[in-house]
Parts: C-alpha cells; sequence; structure tokens
C-alpha cells in the first residue's frame, strides 16, 4: 500500500517542521524506484513546503515575512482568530509534488521538505502518497 | 479516459468556487481506488486552492489578504487592468495535486478545493487528471 | 526513462525563464500520451510558477509585487542577503503538477511555465518527470 499516514504533533504556535527524514525512509521502505511522490496536509490552517534545511534563521524569516503579509493581528471576518493562518496556508499551498528517482526522493542538496504550522499547537495529519511508474 | 475539463461560469469579479462536490462525483465514476488527482486552471488569472469549507468568511479573508498584498489599484507596467490578478494566480498556484484512496479523494474534514477567479466574471476550463495506480 | 534534468543559466538577479518549448520536446520526446508532469527546481531561492506567455510586463509586474510584498532589502535573521528569495520560493512554490493529454502537456493559450529565479544569476536544475497512465 502506498499511502501513508503521519501524525505530527506541532508545538508552537507557528513553526515549520521537518519531514525530510520521515519521507526518505517511507520511500525506502516502499521499494519505489522511480514515481511521483504527493505529500499533503489535511488541514486549512497548515501548509506544506520545500525550502532550505541548514540554516533555521530561513524558517524564521519565512514565517516572520508570511506574518507581515498577512498579520495574525488584522482585521478578518472570519471569527476563529485564525484567518490569517487560513490565508498563509493558501499561499504556499496544501500539499507539494515530488519526483522519486533511483529509489530516492529527488530533492536538492539545500532542501527539505516542511509541514507549516500556522495555528498550533496541534495534532496535525500529512499524507504521503507514493505512485511508482507503471 | 481519466482526464476531464469543467467549465466553470464565475459570478464575480473575485470569488473562491468551491470545485468539491464536482470532484468527487469524478473520482466516483472514474472507478479509480487509488492513485492521483492533479486539478488545474487552464487561465493565467485564476488559480486553485485548498481550504476551509465551512465559513464562507474564510473566502472573505482570503480574498480580502490577498488584495491588500497585491492590491488591484496598484501601480502594474502590464496594461489591461488585471497585473494584480496575474500575481495573485502565481501565489495560490494554477493546480494542486491531491490523493485518491479507497475510491475517494483525500481530503481533510474541513477541507474544499477551490477555484479562484481573480478577473471575472468569466468562463473558465479546469482540467481534472486522474491517473490510477499500476 | 521519464526523468530529465535541465540545466538553466539564469541572467539576472531576479527574473522569469520560460521553460515551456523545452517541457513541450521533452513530452514529444517521450512518446507519452496521457499522464502527469512534475517539473520541480532543486534550489530554494527558486521557484516554479505558471503564468502568461505573452506580454512580457506581467513577469516585470510579479516580481515586482514579490518584491513589494517581501522586499530584498527588508530585515531579516538569515545571514546571506538573500532570506527574500528563500521566502518568494516558498511563496510561488517549488513544483508544480501538470497533466498530459492526447501526447500533449496540457496548457491554456496564455499558459507558459517559469523558472522563477529570485537569487541570480546562478546555474539552477529544474527536474521533469513524465508519468505515464498504466
Amino acid at each position: 500500500m502506498s499511502l501513508h499516514r503521519l501524525e505530527i504533533s506541532t508545538q508552537q504556535r507557528m513553526e515549520l517542521v521537518d519531514l525530510t527524514a520521515k519521507l526518505k525512509g517511507l520511500v525506502r521502505q516502499s521499494g519505489v524506484r522511480e514515481g511521483i511522490c504527493v505529500v499533503a496536509v489535511m488541514h486549512t490552517t497548515a501548509g506544506i513546503t520545500v525550502n532550505e534545511n541548514t540554516d533555521p534563521h530561513v524558517r524564521d524569516d519565512i514565517l516572520a515575512a508570511l506574518e507581515r503579509a498577512v498579520p495574525s493581528s488584522g482585521h478578518y471576518t472570519h471569527a476563529e482568530g485564525n484567518a490569517h493562518a487560513h490565508v498563509k496556508s493558501s499561499l504556499v499551498g496544501h500539499s507539494t509534488a515530488l519526483v522519486v528517482s533511483d529509489g530516492k526522493l529527488q530533492l536538492g542538496s539545500w532542501q527539505a521538505v516542511y509541514l507549516c504550522e500556522f495555528d498550533g499547537p496541534r495534532r496535525r495529519e500529512v499524507q504521503v502518497k507514493l505512485q511508482a511508474d507503471k
């Protein structure tokens, strides 16, 4: 079965949680040599993005820049206080499509796959679908 | 044949049109049990996003936040008056990748798939590709 | 083999490089009639987007609007001076999913696929994965 469900407990109100090691492990276990990997979060105040895997300041800068563009303290009509998190989710996107080749997730040297938490801490479900070439 | 073309007539200058029921119907009719679904809009002043399916205020907040970040009345060099709509399209993205499992489109309880109209009202084409596992 | 690696030498600090002709050529050569195409950049200060293929002003407007929302001269904690480029990468996304049907990449009349350079000029690798239906 090529669909995996990851349960992630986020720790902060807003944070980027690195999923790369888990995803690489799933690809390895799957035996898929060539194919596509779709990573999707099942929530509307979170997202999936690919970005720098080394300097944690980059994650801080991404969250801060999103916060400047879409302030959590701004005026919104949605009454739950997390409207900003819904907007941020649509900006980064709820899913990403990755390539699998030679049995490995294809990422650049500096790329990691992140779950973006915009309204935590919460328990989040991420689906990882591996589709092998025919 | 696993490619479907939806014709959507949008009603507003900017709006989010819920495609979820149509997509679920296509998955059901296709008989695909396990696979990937790509939803893509064929236009450059529209987009596809996944977000909250209940409170319509969230849709308003998304459109308003995009409008604050990229005002339709701002200064642009593109002469047709819809430059803001092109930018918004690149921010939310023209397509999204979804998972199909157990014969169902995999979405969280609160997730809907929306066509984002940024320069309507217009007639829009959305392609829905279902690719079954081998 | 259905995975192709494009090497692109960008010329500007920020620019959108049209990949459409190359992608159409790869689809033609592949012989894939029906399937999915994933286009992904292997870097964290670049992105992939689909937008207008005719008026080059639209590309300028997209870059200018991103620069207004996430100024390259803003304050960031990442020390390399390209934090803005990382943020822009997460906004447009590092990859996109496209449909192949009838042996052709499915794009609207005005759509092109662009490599977004946010921290150039540099040599960039773009992966193009074609997955045929079974």
